[in-house]
């Protein structure tokens, strides 16, 4: 979460607070999807990657509902740990002399993002159940679901190609 | 990962690649748990982070052990998304004004850090797999069973308790 927030005094705070950094960490994919999907050499990844960069865009519009449901403006803060997914994700491509390897190393990254995403929309739609506020905890809950089928999506390509072939 | 690591040109790099990732993480952890543990106010959640403390140490000797049976030292590599996912941790618990909020806050970043590590044990047991390394899987996936069962708890606290006091 992002330096010189504003104090987090209740739930309500919290939870906006945890909006801004998902609404970051959404953009930042949105942004660093195209070069993972341009970087794959497997068809299979690369069209996972295609495909989710157009659900991202979709999730970024849910983000951007929810924050009108509550009369905020969509405003990101800085997310430290996507920063950190990202940043790794981008060395290992960097440093990844094999083009099987780095398909590998690039799902591995993927399911990072997807992992950091589910916990914190569980986080996000636990909270908005809490402040009676079911109208966002099912906008959020569709976004959660997607999350979850794409890391599913990844695990099986990585069993039943890319981590064999990188082997 | 690390600046500065090795090339990565086989899988069998890759794997220790992120073990020297996850050795890191998870000693980075033993380090933050007792602050987080002292910050609880919720005993529940206190006694929750003093058990993963245990746990985690266990978890350290097992990467160690994996270290071992490769023939490698073992190793640290700094890894940047466990380094941020802590720093949010710790922001969050300066920039909280009540204490069932700081405690649902680092619930949510404990279950940030549990995920962290599902998915990369979750890569990591893959890896060993194709790798013929079963051996290896059969650690590692110890310690997946126990962060997936933590995270597991921590929802149930969460759900029941931590996050219904934060509203």
């Amino acid at each position: 979460m992002g330096l010189f927030s504003k104090p987090i005094k209740s739930l309500d705070d919290l939870f906006v607070h945890m909006l801004q950094d998902i609404y970051y960490a959404e953009n930042q994919i949105v942004k660093n999807l195209p070069t993972m999907a341009e970087k794959a050499s497997n068809p299979e990844l690369r069209s996972a990657f295609q495909a989710h960069l157009g659900e991202t865009k979709s999730q970024v519009e849910r983000l951007e509902r929810v924050f009108a449901m509550l009369g905020q403006p969509a405003k990101a803060v800085t997310c430290a740990a996507m920063d950190g997914i990202l940043s790794e994700a981008k060395e290992i491509i960097s440093d990844c002399g094999d083009k099987e390897v780095c398909d590998a190393a690039m799902l591995a990254a993927a399911q990072a993002v997807e992992h950091y995403e589910i916990t914190r929309y569980g986080s996000l739609i636990s909270y908005a159940k809490q402040l009676g506020r079911a109208d966002c905890a099912n906008v959020l809950q569709q976004t959660l679901e997607e999350e979850k089928a794409t890391d599913k999506k990844l695990s099986t390509i990585a069993e039943t190609r890319v981590n064999k072939l990188a082997a």
